[in-house]
């Protein structure tokens, strides 16, 4: 018998068709169920063979559902959590997808009520230029990191039912707390995004950004990937991280403001060694 | 009869190795002679077939040498084009690889007196994250960008040939002038990699650097990649390229100030319009 009963996903795109691909690969989810903003991104995930159908009441849906995923941008979990709470089954678990913990758990405090205790929230780290449930992959989370930030409230075997179900999606597993997991992501991940959307929102500023792109190579590739991240998304990370993402970039402005500084007085030794420690850090570094 | 009968090269590294075993690969130079700061590297340089010999004399060697090509540290060029004047032949051409190119021109000017004519600089755009004979490639310029600046005082010939030179390595050759390159290059690669280098020294100040870095993933790894590169050699662009490099830095903590202020009022809009801007001009964009 499967583990899982029956799932239901609130988003159908790359997060959530991956994770429903991911379950129902492994034979660990009877029936899975979709809900979504986009009619055109559920019937996709129909036709891929992502959801088995398109929910349409959530009353119906939620009472009996043994997993729940939220899968949608994090602006709009509030709103979709003050919604699934007066359905819950008792027995019903919740988890969800997003990039950032510390708003989603006030979230589920100020809207799932005496539900709280089955929400498990968690982070899958993978990869996401890309969106739609046409992107969806039943290995996208093979060997990746996921990150649950349990509540006090959690039972241990509630922790222990999500955290099986992101392991038999193929996801190394790990736990922080809400405020850890967003300073962590915060310094390694919202951070850089910025960045590389600023670096090209200012060239395409310019009059000559054609000129400027035609002799962009391979350092500048990779330095802007992340700049075709989605706008949308980015923008909800940003908001709900806000106060931790403050503190990266007045951090990082210094660390520039230094670096001005250094190359203004010409003072080479100042950015040899700034350079050597980043490159040391660098090279030592192994993706894990 | 090959093109070039002897070729001398200063550094046998990665630009300078790689430029020597695509003519060799071509049949279009007789000979190369190698000459460089480090004995280990020419001796790896000799084993690899990148150079028949380790150059001794400079005033021996220049004067009957087809080409010589100056691939050391843009810093160490004006001190070497010093050395080399003395013994040029008159036929022969000189040119070089360094990443940035108003100050290997004044060098030239300063240095090379009545050869100048003699000098067509170049720069050629091959990823240089890794360095040493070791990482000499015949085909590492193979579809990539070589750009020339010539200068008034080269003949039509002399900046015929060198560009030929180039071609035979495979490269895509195009020409700017010396300012126009430097200021295309500090906006498309250096401010890049000062920006990368600065994020990776910011959190190697940190004492939870190894639990950061347990979190980073490929956005990181894309990001930081180029805070892999030579210390000294981007020391030396940094400089070499100051004065467009400060216009270019400046211009981009404006941007992160405007960023910052945009995050601290909540202004969702302008943070949305700003990614999305990016994300268009970065999505249309192709690596040529």
């Amino acid at each position: 018998m499967p583990l899982f009963r029956k799932i239901v996903i609130f988003g159908a795109g790359l997060i959530g068709g991956s994770f429903a691909l991911a379950l129902r690969k492994a034979n660990a989810a009877s029936e899975v169920v979709g809900f979504g903003r986009s009619e055109a991104t559920l019937q996709q995930a129909v036709q891929l063979g992502i959801i088995d159908r398109i929910g349409q009441d959530i009353a119906a849906e939620a009472g009996d559902a043994d997993l729940i995923l939220l899968a949608t941008p994090v602006g709009q979990m509030a709103e979709l959590m003050a919604r699934i709470a007066p359905h819950l089954g008792a027995h019903t678990l919740v988890t969800d997808g997003g990039s950032t913990k510390s708003d989603v758990v006030a979230a589920a405090r100020a809207n799932l009520g005496g539900r709280v205790a089955q929400f498990v929230p968690a982070h899958p780290i993978a990869g996401a230029e890309k969106s739609g449930a046409g992107a969806a992959l039943a290995d996208l989370y093979q060997g990746k990191k996921v990150i649950l930030t349990p509540l006090p409230e959690n039972t241990k075997d509630a922790v222990a039912r999500v955290r099986q179900a992101w392991e038999i999606c193929g996801a190394v597993v790990s736990e922080l707390t809400p405020q850890q997991h967003d300073a962590v992501f915060a310094a390694v991940s919202h951070l850089p995004h910025l960045l590389s959307f600023a670096l090209v929102h200012d060239l395409a500023q310019r009059d000559n950004r054609d000129l400027l792109l035609s002799f962009a190579a391979s350092g500048f590739r990779d330095f802007t990937r992340i700049a075709s991240s989605s706008p949308e998304m980015w923008r909800d990370i940003c908001m709900a991280n806000r106060d931790a993402l403050l503190d990266e970039l007045g951090r990082y402005m210094e660390e520039l403001e230094s670096l001005h500084e250094a190359l203004a007085e010409a003072d080479t030794e100042r950015l040899e060694q700034t350079f050597r420690t980043a490159r040391e850090l660098r090279s030592g570094w192994k993706e894990q």
